[in-house]
């Protein structure tokens, strides 16, 4: 039984050879000549020793080297460990040597700091650097050139379907970051599905400004548009200046990003574009606001904002909504198909629908991961009662839609009362003023916890920390409206444009 | 990563419900019913002390305890075995003790002959039995109705998706029959591929005249069906008006049958009848004669017949023509997505493109089983160096598309040629008065062996063999025709209406 995940590229390689799989850039590579790069890479890794199963890290933005390793990777029956590109020395120390990486590839620009920490780690023999700007590379590293000098014999190799294609490194609910172990076959299985439900075509062309390196990237935007044959036009950093250049100069059609990207993309100047070829949104990531959707499609006629949710362990698409027609905003949407999901509570009993019957998301299915990779205990306590736990609290309606209260490490617990920081936050969305604006809860003697807000203002807009209070008081419950409303210029964002509410509870 | 098959059946319910799911005569079930009545059968085999993993005979035709069984056998996590209903006792005994079958649910009118084998088998300790008619059962039985008698509660359990969801016995290339190993995986990846290629949509009725325990007709008619959420409309046996009545009464669109049924459809009466719903027939399980092809498409004016080519160990369909344009006659088409096919000399070397380069065809992708149950040697021999070997002969042109000469253990080799009897069929199909052909060898002293052919004549047709064997004399190299031909008045064939060369040989 054997399946391996680089087949999508070699059957939509041999359906339209010439047409261009990425642009990059000023360049753009076809999907004959991603086949053929990546199968020299492949060629390299097993010239380097390499052998069925190894993993091999990559540290790289989004360029074309991205799609060249991952693939090499996969055709060589190697498993890709793909790493945030601005992790830093200790970081990739502690993630080389947690996943027994025996090789990295890294990019110039990153390679002092990969190095650093590569060399702490015995397991990792090679290093490989990708160097675009030619500049001579450090000692004992290979030129990515030279990983891709031989030749492609085009073999695939005929890995199980249950064999891990990657392993994506995640906090989880507690803990250091694990490696969650997503299957061949489960990364076939969510880019098929997932790509389907929001309608990808062979004439799609996705603008991936999300990092590859991050599962909702790597799986609904690259894999996607691989197994449909479609052209990605490869963003290396969100700005909202060269977000909008590729969507014009490439004819973009589907933009997937996190909430903060489509609240900047509001605030982005777009008098004299021509962004009409945009034709869909897939949020996820984290809840998108309500009021922002509204003001995006407004903002972008002819664009459908579609919200899913899904976790690095469910490889990613869980829920989705499927059309504008068929979407509740506020919505994480329904089940994909194959998917089970349940809200249950402290005792894994599944709960009736309606809002009052918040419980946690599990998950059972084809998309759900193998395990945390050689953590047997953490594993099991993720999968107990033999369903995956997400962490995320939600409540389903009478239709199976899902909607997601909080994460539950953010439920704040004010004087024995649950208060929901997504909830204050939707309200403080629709403010007029408010651009960003995050809950927390901060420790309180009497009450245990207190609500925290802290908002970033749209330029040019003002409104005092006190107006914007009140404006909450007015509309949710006095449990719920934050005591204290700090204004900061913008909220702190991991890699992906996720809102770092930890950096923000420290700072409470 | 838990994956089970009967996810389908689920889904294709949820999305919907009332939907007919088969019509069988005078009744229907709608998806909602089939899934419920499933689930009972799920729980029935459960309290019978069947667990994870246990294997569970079919002895039954295409009615609707075919569905209620398979897919509550899946929904248990259990490995369905379905037998040819028309197999005697010992053939039934073998079969049960060869795949350590616990349990056997048969059919009325075949119980007395199942029962019969079932009883030398020591493992096999329950024996169900379906009673349409509602007479008495035999001793020690247990009625169909008692064993879904129970709940549903809509419970599946989450299997492996490289777990065996059924044994499909054949005799593969040589010995006596070997029970493949399909998987979930590769069950769900073939009927999606492979319903996708002839285009299957939810408002598709299919024909199911196919015997569901074969693989053809378990895959592309039953799978594929409950995978895009069509209609299926079971006809218990072939014959000619049942089927006709099938496709006027429910407005079939869709037929798949092996060649003999197309040819047996030609000779059909018509006349009065409104055949028009049909839209495609797939063909497989034997080569079709390009005559047969054209006869046909020229008597059911708008149906296009597409040819397709697959065996039990490769879950089934391995390359097809995916339509009218794309088509050659006379080729089983290209390999379907995901899966590689090619032709090798006896050193497995690759051959090149033409019709000089006859070698076997192997295959490799995700629809390979996993093997023959409990037999690693035959399946290290049919998997050497990789690649499944089919034991079919065949040349590749240069456009991909495959050509099957002949089965391997069909060629004759007379006086050192290699005589394909397919090539002398595909003439003695061309005579005007033929209407069923088989070629065969038959031991010459000199020669090695002599070509021997039997022919039925179409119906008020009539030529002598002398005729005939001059006809083909006129067309094919001196080696090739027909030293004899005998004149039948039907071809014996197997269940699934492939003719039965063995027979031919037996009495040659």
């Amino acid at each position: 039984m054997s399946f391996n995940l680089a087949t999508m590229l070699r059957e939509s390689r041999q359906a339209r050879p010439d047409k261009p799989m990425c642009h990059f850039a000023d360049t753009s590579f076809s999907y004959a000549q991603v086949d053929e790069i990546s199968g020299r890479v492949a060629n390299g890794l097993r010239a380097l020793g390499l052998e069925r199963g190894d993993k091999v890290a990559v540290h790289l933005p989004n360029v074309p080297q991205f799609l060249f390793t991952y693939f090499g990777i996969l055709k060589a029956g190697l498993t890709m460990v793909p790493l945030n590109p601005l992790l830093r020395a200790p970081e990739i120390a502690y993630h080389l040597d947690d996943s027994d990486a025996k090789l990295l590839v890294t990019f110039e620009s990153f390679a002092d700091e990969a190095l650093r920490g590569a060399r702490q780690v015995a397991g990792v023999t090679t290093y490989v650097v990708t160097s675009p700007s030619g500049a001579g590379l450090p000692a004992g590293t290979v030129h990515y050139d030279e990983l891709c000098s031989g030749e492609d014999t085009g073999e695939i190799e005929p890995t199980d379907a249950d064999d891990t294609a990657a392993l994506l490194y995640t906090s989880g609910t507690t803990g250091r970051p694990k490696g969650a172990e997503l299957t061949h076959f489960q990364l076939y299985m969510n880019c098929t599905v997932a790509g389907e439900l929001f309608g990808f075509r062979e004439d799609d062309v996705a603008v991936a400004v999300l990092p590859l390196f991050h599962v909702f990237g790597l799986s609904s935007v690259l894999n996607a548009c691989v197994r449909y044959g479609g052209t990605m036009a490869l963003v290396p950093r969100f700005e909202q200046e060269s977000v909008l250049d590729a969507v014009e100069r490439h004819g973009c059609t589907v933009f997937s990003g996190v909430p903060t990207m489509y609240v900047a993309l509001l605030s982005a100047d777009t008098s004299g574009r021509d962004l009409r070829s945009l034709r869909v949104g897939v949020s996820g990531g984290a809840a998108i606001p309500g009021e922002v959707i509204r003001a995006f499609e407004e903002r972008f006629p002819g664009v459908v904002v579609l919200e899913g949710y899904g976790l690095s362990e469910t490889a990613s698409t869980t829920t989705f909504n499927t059309s504008a027609e068929a979407r509740k905003v506020l919505s994480i949407g329904r089940p994909i198909w194959g998917v089970q999901v349940r809200v249950v509570d402290e005792n894994d009993e599944e709960l009736p629908p309606g809002p009052d019957h918040v419980g946690e998301i599990v998950v059972r299915g084809h998309n759900v991961m193998k395990g945390y990779y050689k953590r047997p205990e953490a594993t099991a306590e993720a999968f107990r009662n033999g369903w995956f736990h997400t962490g995320d609290l939600a409540y389903a309606d009478e239709d199976g839609y899902l909607f997601v209260v909080d994460r539950k490490k953010d439920l704040i617990i004010r004087g024995g009362y649950n208060v929901y920081p997504r909830e204050v936050e939707e309200v403080l969305f629709t403010h007029p003023a408010v651009a960003e604006a995050a809950v927390v809860g901060r420790p309180h003697e009497r009450l245990g916890e207190d609500v925290l807000a802290y908002v970033a203002l749209k330029p040019g807009a003002s409104a005092t920390p006190e107006e914007i209070a009140a404006y909450c008081k007015d509309r949710v419950a006095a449990y719920k409206y934050p005591r204290e409303v700090r204004l900061v210029d913008a909220l702190p964002k991991g890699p992906t444009g996720k809102i770092l509410k930890k950096a923000l509870r420290s700072q409470s």
